[in-house]
């Protein structure tokens, strides 16, 4: 009898060559967020329920949240959606000092439908600005997003940038869509774009009998995704409005203060699904392969204050692992070439001291070299080689009987194939150069 | 209106001081497990609720598991409770090289009542050698968590061994319990000595009806605890049983091969709770803080076979990190003195260029030094060195109007105070000396 092997579906595993690999990215972008002058908090991956109600909107709360009672409770539990609300809750518990430069990064859990890029649990690495409305905090965001692609050495990646104070003037002053609620299922709708299309998106949108001024507006805003972006602010700035005017304001002083102003595109179309986006939203994609946004976020100014009662503005960014680490491996920008962080191996046969052994993997340790180290002997050295080779081991460290009494060692690099004779002293040198 | 701020009950939030101190313990355990050959694996936080069930024993079962379904589906599903049984799932399904020497570092959950040391989330770091019956692999886990405890200086740990072979034997062949489920039923009361003391051992017990013999014997197991290991060898050898013979000669390999002999002690009172241990057990404490076992483990050589259907050896060893943490804190090993990663803080008044400022910044970040901005000049130089005194910034980076024109920079140490008119190629060089 034999249980069941499989993990949830849509959860996943991750073999040593996959953990060195990812454990590798998430150090690199963990590094950046610290140049920037931010620092690390952790939360719950539970939260109580009532802490994820209301806060992503209507989809997520009926679908999509990993939402739960014990049987030993009452309570209702959920699993933490994104990184946000819990910041936004942590902010509240602990009022920190303004501006509060923190990142976070963890898993997260959406109970969708899994497919390319998609899983039921995935990593989010967030940076977030708290307490800070300048519209530097945003660019901040955007140069850090900027500055991961960059170190990853992605060269065909485009950062779409928008206002949703643009978006919501539009609707409510300019066609009279009076309701927001109206206006979120109209982002919902537009933010399925990518994946479904214009002429779908038209048709959900037709559904809501909205009028066919408010469906010109959007597919116009659709279409002028091929327009530059000084176009757009043209466009934009034919509006009579003081609130569209800000947001021009603060998406022109992002672009100036930005580290690459060529891979910020305005986009007029880019909703972001999620209900709590207040001011400027971005999404981060890749031309190839077409696997969706690999970083997305923006400004939730009104977030905070649900758990505060008072009004603490914030903007931030999220990378998403999964889809950053697929498409880098699609492109080759990520190799899973390394099996482990082992960088010597003991071969010993049956005839040797264990002890010994043990002994000289231990000076090895001490120098701060990784060595594994078999329970038993090999049959042969040859077995042993072997062995090593397949563990994806670097150096093999050649233990006889007879060598171990004249006090030779034999290193052997398995990348070059090449032997030779050591004494134990010299191994750190030999491996570490 | 406010809502309410708190995590869940026995789940916590992590502030910057708290997570560089633990990243740091982390970090640091984690080379001690590589330095071992260990390579890192990763298994989802949700299990299928088969895979957890029949694993863990009836009170887990029952009171403890995090166990529930969503309102979406009518599968069951389970977060996880340690990472053992996640890990015999994971070697059914990968069938990996062996010995596989792995570790894992993650959130582990269980529905305790929250108290000192105990809480409903909390971290794992487990360290686990997989196909190998050898009592060599689990002498190599026990030095390992010596390793670990001569890292971080702990003075006054003990670790306690026991080996199931040798109390499963006498309750059986000795005492006559021919069923198992009494004996891990008889464990998990033993388990709650440290908890409940001796006498209250006793009665529970006794609750059991299993005859005056069998509570004089495990009498005599505890109080066996004052004799030295030589004594407890010589008293084991009194019984006439190959199977017991064996245990001995492979706690003997364990102690010939352990790093630090005198830290090793037998105990015959010492059980484990959980169901799956089938040899060695262990369990390390120190005298001082009270706070119960920082690591614990043991030989489980039946549980991968229930995913497998053929019998795959195992052993290893967890490091409770949040006790590891509380008891290094109250020790004084430990101290949450570092607030944040960033080097240095700019400060800068209003009437300074911040386009000049934020280049001055992106050249430090270039040369790897964190590096805090703020996104409005200070009102003063004075409220900007005290802010940054705050943030636990070490240095403070003064840039006024006049000293950007002049192309001079003061750099302020704030833990000495010392101010330097500094070129800014120069600062690398003594934030890193």
């Amino acid at each position: 009898m034999r249980e069941d092997v499989s993990p949830p579906k849509g959860f996943r595993d991750f073999q040593p060559e996959d953990e060195i690999l990812r454990k590798e990215i998430f150090s690199r972008i963990e590094k950046i967020f610290q140049r920037y002058g931010f620092d690390p908090i952790e939360t719950p991956m539970v939260e109580k329920w009532e802490t994820l109600a209301g806060k992503y909107g209507e989809e997520a709360e009926k679908r999509l949240i990993w939402r739960f009672k014990l049987p030993y409770s009452e309570k209702e539990f959920g699993l933490r959606y994104d990184l946000t609300v819990p910041l936004a809750r942590f902010v509240a518990r602990f009022n920190p000092r303004f501006p509060f430069k923190v990142y976070q990064i963890g898993r997260v859990f959406r109970y969708e439908d899994p497919q390319k890029g998609r899983y039921r649990e995935f990593w989010q690495c967030d940076v977030d600005i708290v307490g800070e409305s300048s519209p530097l905090a945003d660019a901040e965001i955007l140069n850090i997003v900027i500055d991961v692609f960059e170190e990853f050495g992605f060269k065909n990646y485009t950062i779409k940038v928008n206002d949703r104070r643009i978006l919501r003037e539009i609707f409510e002053k300019f066609l009279g869509i009076s309701d927001y609620s109206t206006i979120l299922k109209i982002y919902r709708i537009i933010d399925k774009l990518d994946k479904i299309g214009k002429e779908k998106v038209l048709l959900l949108l037709k559904e809501l009998n909205l009028g066919e001024k408010v469906l010109e507006q959007i597919e116009s805003f659709i279409d002028a995704s091929k327009l530059s972006n000084e176009e757009i602010f043209r466009y934009l700035e034919s509006f009579d409005s003081s609130e569209i005017k800000v947001a021009i304001e603060s998406l022109k002083t992002i672009l100036d203060f930005s580290k690459k102003k060529d891979r910020i595109k305005i986009d007029l179309s880019l909703v972001r699904g999620l209900d709590y986006y207040t001011g400027m939203i971005y999404e981060a994609v890749v031309e190839e392969p077409k696997i969706g946004s690999l970083s997305g976020g923006g400004r939730y100014d009104n977030l905070i204050g649900i758990f505060t009662g008072n009004k603490i503005p914030a903007v931030g960014g999220s990378i998403g692992v999964e889809r950053l680490i697929d498409a880098g491996l699609e492109l080759g920008i990520f190799k899973k070439e390394k099996k482990t962080y082992s960088k010597v191996g003991i071969v010993y046969t049956k005839d040797v001291d264990v002890k010994k052994v043990w002994k000289i993997a231990d000076y090895l340790r001490s120098k701060g070299i990784n060595t594994f180290v078999p329970f038993e002997g090999y049959s042969g050295i040859l077995d042993g080689v072997k062995d090593l080779d397949k563990r994806g081991i670097q150096f093999a460290l050649i233990i006889g009987k007879k060598e171990i009494e004249e006090g030779k060692l034999t290193l052997q690099n398995l990348l070059t194939r090449e032997r030779q004779v050591v004494k134990l002293e010299e191994i750190d040198k030999i491996v570490k150069g």
